[in-house]
């Protein structure tokens, strides 16, 4: 076999991540021998999330998403075929969808969830959409909108980072339920895809002018619902401009990430007369019957196309340091994949 | 008629409201003539509460609580004795709840909410309850604790300016209702009247200290709710001590309304992996129904003595902007009340 390679995780990082100092793509030789219970993938598919730089932080006393093993890969959501197997339920030759390494070649452990997707050389969806319109962000827009966000027909909503993982379905789905549906985002490039392709009723390049003076010509009456995913500014110019009863999806906070003193928010006191409320949640703590009306509902979406999903998909794992911090700043445009290989 | 008095709004205030600056004892002549549907009342109790101080503020572009009148007395919560009326629905002699000028005799306007208390004269609770225990602070305790805490037994809270209006009903409710209680205030006396009179499980003086560290060895495996006062280091020490699905209970941010420049709260992003909920909510909007069931439940305590209530009782309207800058600075020790006359 080849030998194997991976984004190794180097030093925790206070500011944005610096490739060679704390993270690495690197030859890790060959992969090991399989013992019971486990699965070796070559990986195809690998998922980039905001979530994994909160993995990187070790200046907090906790780190409430877990962290990443010093001189270990990098692990995230992935789609791989199983290439050899110790695991009687998961065969050679399946197409599976489980936690990865970022590497070529993949041992899943014995006893992590691994799930088979059905028919995979067939589906008429891309494999990569298991890691994103069908995976986890897809999961976190349509559970935050619909079960915290309580979306009616003719509020307004505005969505920071609009054109990204989450986003873009979450401003899509909201426009199919009959919103006013606002999205911010860092480039004229992004604002032009929210307003031309997913249909956005308006939209506005943060980057240009006061984020809250943007908000309020780009809502004039007023924001019911924020779908929140960087914290900070964004979240205080929300916090001013959400009507009474206000909701704040809490689905991110990628501005506080890469820094060791975020600037904090300062306006939280009008969520007393606004009777606003903040809501955090984790995708992972739906229940089965949750995801399978998900998984029904954007599948039949996706191939009626009543929804279109964006993907930036960066090729070889040898790039995906730069597509990762990449993607910090906010440079990828629709969900930062990394294609690792082809089927 | 004697001559009326009344404490006047003179100015905004940015920091800590200054006597003669921004409000003033002054004499104001005689109480006008009645018009068709207005009452007169002599005043007898007022409130004074922390959200007054949020109607002073001028330089927001919307003050959410609304604004006090450049020149015109204060208004809040009070009791007082109807003395002339030209509303026949509210008769001379009543006793009667409004909200009402910071004033020695104050006019109620016609179309106002009037209360008249049943039984004023021979009632076993002292008529200050109407404003406090009873009032909109016992509401907003009773509401704010059980229709937005979700207290289940066996889960510990934590109340900010515990000693308060609405922070020493809070830990007396949770604590019939089976919860661990751990308050913080700025005295060691009202610490001890927490832990003796109160009999809170837990309780600290925050002003000795770091509060986090505080919180930690008063509640060392975590909080479930949070009731806060206060914003700012009080909210971030509770965020960071939350256990997940925490609930934040908002109920006031006073720590952030004498200041132009509130520090802010940095650790907003806890939120997500902890899937916290932030609440904030307003008592005025709680329904006739709720208010029912608050004011049996909440007298039946008082009567049995399964609950007290400690009032801090300003005697004379002339000392009201003092005990108002007190309270403000955390000086006052149970509910800050104006007695203005005897009945």
């Amino acid at each position: 076999m080849a030998q194997n390679h991976a984004v190794v995780f180097k030093k925790y990082a206070v500011d944005y991540p610096v490739i060679g100092e704390h993270l690495e793509y690197v030859a890790t030789g060959q992969p090991p021998e399989l013992k019971d219970g486990e699965v070796l993938t070559r990986v195809l598919y690998l998922s980039l999330d905001p979530y994994l730089r909160a993995k990187m932080r070790g200046h907090e006393e906790t780190a409430l998403f877990g962290r990443f093993e010093i001189g270990k890969p990098l692990i995230n959501h992935g789609v791989g075929e199983v290439i050899a197997s110790k695991n009687p339920a998961v065969p050679v030759g399946e197409i599976v969808y489980s936690f990865m390494g970022f590497e070529q070649y993949s041992v899943i452990p014995a006893g992590q969830y691994i799930e088979i997707i059905k028919n995979a050389r067939q589906s008429k969806l891309p494999l990569s959409a298991r890691i994103g319109v069908l995976g986890m962000p897809g999961f976190t827009a349509y559970g935050g909108l619909l079960w915290y966000g309580k979306p009616k027909a003719g509020e307004t909503i505005y969505i920071s980072a609009a054109s990204g993982a989450v986003g873009q379905l979450v401003g899509q789905m909201a426009k199919h339920l009959g919103l006013r549906v606002v999205g911010s985002a860092g480039s004229d490039e992004k604002i032009a895809y929210l307003l031309n392709d997913l249909k956005f009723d308006a939209a506005f390049n943060y980057k240009k002018g006061d984020i809250l003076t943007s908000l309020k010509s780009a809502a004039p009456e007023g924001i019911h619902i924020y779908f929140d995913h960087v914290g900070g500014s964004h979240l205080e110019a929300a916090l001013e401009w959400l009507l009474p009863l206000g909701r704040v999806v809490m689905c991110g906070q990628i501005g506080d990430y890469n820094t060791a003193n975020p600037p904090g928010v300062r306006n939280l006191f009008v969520c007393v007369p606004k009777e606003i409320s903040i809501l955090g949640f984790l995708v992972l703590n739906f229940n089965d019957e949750q995801k399978a009306v998900f998984e029904k509902d954007v599948t039949d979406w996706l191939l009626q196309g009543k929804i279109i999903y964006k993907e930036d998909i960066t090729e070889g794992l040898e790039n995906a340091p730069a597509a990762f911090i990449g993607m910090l700043q906010g440079k990828n445009f629709g969900k930062a994949t990394i294609k690792v290989a082809d089927l």
